[in-house]
């Protein structure tokens, strides 16, 4: 089978490998499509090369079907279709005896911590294992990782219907988590600097705003009479949102901090204290968020052929990335079963 | 009667003035003691400016008995022992029509919108108005403010019974903010850089750390096996603090932001995520705080006669800020009524 694997310098070696039989517990899938993400870039960079052992096979948004089950697996038969919430927990730290199994301490992220979904065939955790719906395109279904992290952190949010949400960054995952709370009945509007992304957006029935061209204190003021908006999503990783998010927030409002900040950031906190705001991280998804957003590929709720921007062979790995760097693509696919 | 006023130039005037009768719906409360705080020291500084009207009569912890009753005042009786919850909202505002008339965005904070308690005979509106039981000293009950205030933000924190919990900064609203938090059931670590403050807050049952002498992660790491702490309250207002706060929570634990950060702070916004922190501002109080304040104190539960560092004559208010600024005292109480 052919692999896509990191293996430091900013390079990826795509290479012929021998498949390995699933071992007890395991599932074997062969994987349709692969998505790839701004994390999958970041190993790619080597920002992640202090944890990542290389050569690295990545990928862990995905699709396929089960090819093997490897010993003591019931439940599940050669063909289903599945993808694969790629986190494994060791069930033991605090967090996870309080119930966080997703922020284990000491949590194995597969397609990170081990082998991810860049091959042909590709061997798993049965516990991993989520169910697809029959009649679902395996193109869409690899996008049910990134909806589940919109999903998650809607749901972390406490978005109600009838509130009002500012999504900043209009990326991928801010798209899909204008998606997902727009779903759950709330009004969104989306803060994207590029005109070409807030273009994209518009047209999937957004309203967008340009920061550099109106005031956007003034523009939440007025759409919300002067409440502020329930709920900020934090997406752009930007040090000037982070530190404009909190003049969005309603009081009492909630900022979700969904980007990936590497180093410490400016927040206002005379205003986290004066509207009594709250902050929250957020980290990946539960199983909950997971099957919540199967359904929503399932029911067309996401509008995953707009946001899939295209779809390469395995062995055009390295010139996908190029195309996410330059940063106008929405989603990549790889197929990777084409390839295998 | 004797008054004493801000009069811009960190300067305060105390001079006689002619008291006023209530008018419809006040009440006139003969003034027993009032507490200095963080917040009027901010005042004496000229920080709050913009805000205040000089000359400001000032002072907002406070207790007292009823002096006089204005029209169409009912369930109050001259004579009965009260204190003030100095809010007053236009509850109409989206915050008020929220629920959240504390944070008004029109508050009238009364002793820095509109005069305080540093007066003989002050006249409030009726509905600020906190009952006061038989028997409760009144040099105590002037604490009950910044009382209401560490029970807000233990409320807001929802620290429950078993919870350990890390306060940064031993002042008076720290320590408050300890007696409170052990009193629902939780362990306290306080960390505080001052020698005699930690020997005074030893005094009174709490463990300290000096972060400069330990490692306060590793310290938390211990004390909690490994999981971090429930909820860190950030009271010292020092920008490392901040800084250091999000490595002493557990993964979904809590930091409550208490002091007011007048300049933007840097904040681990990659911590923030990992653990799916969640970052609180909690701003004064709400009735149920005040309330359940004048039962703590009442109760004995507040260690008032070791918080009052002393009390001082009226004509001694100028006096008493400078020893407030020497950051040794933990809360000094103007004796008004002595004066008046």
């Amino acid at each position: 089978m052919l692999t896509a694997a990191y293996v430091g310098d900013r390079t990826i070696d795509v290479r012929e490998a021998d498949a390995t039989p699933p071992g007890p517990g395991q599932v074997q899938i062969r994987v349709a499509y692969t998505g790839l993400c701004g994390t999958d870039l970041h190993i790619l960079h080597g920002s992640m090369d202090a944890r990542v052992q290389m050569p690295l096979v990545f990928g862990h948004e995905m699709s396929g079907s089960i090819a093997a089950l490897g010993e003591g697996v019931d439940g599940w038969a050669v063909g289903d279709g599945v993808t694969v919430m790629p986190l494994s927990w060791d069930g033991t730290c605090p967090a996870c005896r309080a119930g966080n199994e997703h922020i284990c301490q000491n949590l194995d992220f597969i397609g990170i911590d081990s082998p991810g979904s860049l091959q042909g065939l590709w061997n798993v955790p049965v516990e991993t294992l989520v169910r697809l719906p029959a009649g679902i395109a395996l193109d869409h279904a690899a996008l049910v990782e990134p909806v589940a992290v919109a999903v998650h952190d809607v749901r972390r949010a406490e978005l109600a219907a009838g509130d009002k949400a500012v999504v900043i960054g209009g990326g991928p995952i801010g798209v899909l988590i204008a998606c997902v709370a727009r779903h759950v009945g709330a009004e969104v509007l989306v803060i994207e600097l590029d005109e070409k992304r807030r273009a994209q957006i518009e047209q999937l029935g957004f309203s967008t705003l340009d920061p550099r061209e109106r005031d956007q204190v003034a523009v939440v003021e007025e759409w919300t009479d002067g409440a502020g908006a329930d709920v900020v999503f934090e997406v752009s990783g930007a040090a000037a949102a982070v530190r404009g998010a909190t003049g969005l927030a309603k009081v009492r409002g909630t900022i979700v901090v969904v980007a990936i900040h590497p180093t410490p950031r400016e927040i206002d906190l005379q205003r986290m204290f004066w509207r009594e705001l709250r902050l929250l991280g957020a980290r990946v998804y539960q199983r909950t968020d997971f099957e919540t957003a199967v359904e929503l590929v399932a029911d067309g709720v996401i509008p995953t052929d707009l946001l899939i921007t295209r779809i390469v062979p395995l062995s055009a790995t390295a010139e996908a990335f190029a195309g996410l760097e330059a940063g106008r693509a929405m989603k990549i696919l790889v197929d990777v079963e084409g390839q295998a």
